[in-house]
């Protein structure tokens, strides 16, 4: 518990620093950053006020009274029941900390059904969003974070060797994804970090394709993108593998990718931007040809949540630095057709960066 | 396709009859109900914007493209990609409308984070929650709508009844969970509606619980609260179970429970209010001294939402109507010790109430 006191004053003195009076989290990753509570959000209010100089408040719906009391370390828990118009509770908290006309950081995700009530409650208070905050308190790691991402990351490449052992011709894309999660959570896994992308054939070239009841055919291009949770870390891997002996033009586009992924992992040091690294693996794609085909960012932020700071992406000037994790997957997509992605996630060390995945880049033929 | 075309012609009506202007729909089931398209909200802005009088926009990230070109009807599909920023899209597109005093509807879920950059947009808009109009479109539930609910809940019935046919002293609370994930999942259900609740020996006290590490007691209760997924719509079922014959206070508590639960569909018809049925679960709970430990609302609508409108809850004067769906899931929970709750869902029929789970309510022993 004691770990979350010691966040709880580093996040205070950046809101000092910044000269702001109130931060008010909503059910998400950084209530949990912050308290070791979360739960998925609801449409019960379910708030966490942390002023600048006093004690955090929880506004809390009865029905969690219990289960906060247990898993934060929080004294002041205010409950509303479900015959409460929660608002009240909002109102008479606001006014004891006398925050009428602060400046306000609202967490990024809180639903506007919540912030309406909030600003009805603060008329006068000015709102930005507390990933002013948050997002420096959480972009570098510390080693047991990394350990972490380290483990959920082995979990995810453990699942890979196990499924291009197997036959996968034939099977639906959601038995796929089945099978995947259960190779996951058999090995220690308590959740999958998002739902499981698995796009066969055409469905290849939809980057965000989920998976479907489509059977995956002998010639096709299969993207396998996954992830699990360890201590509520994610994993996010990406790999694309064919069920025969690949054409030639597969086998070019995905040695573009290929090459542009471990292009990108090489650019990686502490100074470096985050620009830098999406231009690497740019360039290789473009120089090939395909620029219009890698239609989206090279990479993501990793942590609590699957998405979040930094941005591996054009114009993004943030300089890494040791303990930043992100992901890097380059993919080209030709719709209609195929797409092919290979995603690791990486942490930036003191000279380059350190693969949380470790299996294999070479094209799997999987029957 | 045509069905999308069709809510939205009733949306338009509905935004013309009270008033307003345009909509604003973020990834969320107002965005499927309307469009046929759903992702999981995420860091980058996809928004639908519906206009009184002129045909929808989506503004999508150019990664999803081909997905919402296939996935939805609508023609008018303005594309940003990752190296723009979203804002400078959102403001020409506020311009083309020409809705610069609007007053505009935001859904209900949307971030902050986006609400903020539609308030910078549009700074002289009036903005209000989109559950205005998508509440009275989507609260009463069509046949082919309450077909889905009956499937998904026959699914959570079977793998109850399988689960019960098994040995489940031992075995973790996750475990459980994903035994029955795994039995609805082999009768054909997409996806979980929700984390599984697996809550024994004294979290079942916790209504919130979720499944955690917890080996499974011989003198456990324990609580299983699960549901699958058919075309979207969701299934939610609570059954309370104990390992071995029950002492006589969880006996009579569960008792208890199990007539307020029938108490509360009884209530049922079009017409009652939707705080009698609230009313009708409480009053047999209080009568029996537990007044206290009933600690939460009767029941919370279902649908595409796990958890809509109508809520089963004291001071909601809602009148029920045919083809409405709910929960009704009283609980008693004593910190510490145990918890009970049994639920189905119903859904309102000219007469009374059509149970969606038909599994049995009689205590069962599971060894």
């Amino acid at each position: 518990m004691e770990i979350y006191q010691e966040r709880m004053v580093k996040a205070q003195e950046l809101l000092a620093e910044l000269d702001f009076d109130l931060m008010v989290l909503f059910p998400s990753s950084n209530m949990l950053y912050l308290s070791g509570f979360y739960d998925e959000p609801g449409e019960r209010m379910l708030l966490l006020l942390l002023p600048r100089e006093a004690e955090p408040i929880f506004l809390v719906p009865k029905l969690y009274e219990e289960q906060i009391k247990q898993e934060s370390p929080f004294q002041d828990i205010r409950i509303w029941s479900d015959s409460d118009d929660p608002i009240n509770l909002l109102r008479r908290t606001v006014a004891d900390l006398a925050v009428k006309e602060a400046r306000v950081l609202v967490d990024d995700g809180m639903w506007v059904k919540f912030f309406l009530m909030l600003r009805e409650a603060l008329p006068k208070a000015k709102f930005s969003l507390v990933s002013r905050v948050m997002v420096p308190l959480r972009m570098q790691k510390t080693p047991h974070e990394i350990r972490c991402l380290e483990e959920a990351g082995a979990i995810a490449d453990e699942a890979f060797e196990e499924i291009i052992r197997s036959k996968i011709a034939g099977m639906t894309e959601l038995a796929l994804a089945r099978a995947l999660e259960e190779a996951m959570k058999k090995r220690g896994a308590e959740k999958i970090a998002f739902e499981i992308l698995v796009a066969s054939g055409p469905n290849s070239a939809l980057p965000h394709y989920r998976a479907g009841q489509r059977r995956i055919e002998p010639e096709d291009v299969v993207i396998l993108d996954y992830g699990c949770r360890i201590q509520e870390y994610c994993s996010d891997i990406t790999r694309t593998i064919v069920c025969k002996e690949p054409s030639k033009e597969i086998q070019a586009v995905y040695e573009i990718v290929e090459r542009a992924q471990k292009k990108a992992v090489q650019a990686i040091r502490p100074g470096v931007k985050a620009e830098e690294v999406d231009q690497a693996a740019r360039q290789e794609i473009t120089k090939a040809g395909y620029g219009e085909r890698f239609i989206h960012r090279t990479g993501h932020g990793i942590g609590l949540d699957i998405h979040e700071e930094p941005y591996i992406v054009e114009a993004n000037h943030l300089e890494l630095r040791q303990g930043m994790a992100f992901s890097v997957e380059p993919g080209i997509y030709l719709p209609g057709q195929f797409g092919i992605r290979i995603e690791d996630i990486v942490v930036v060390t003191q000279r380059g960066a350190q693969r949380m995945n470790r299996c294999t880049h070479t094209l799997q033929i999987v029957e």
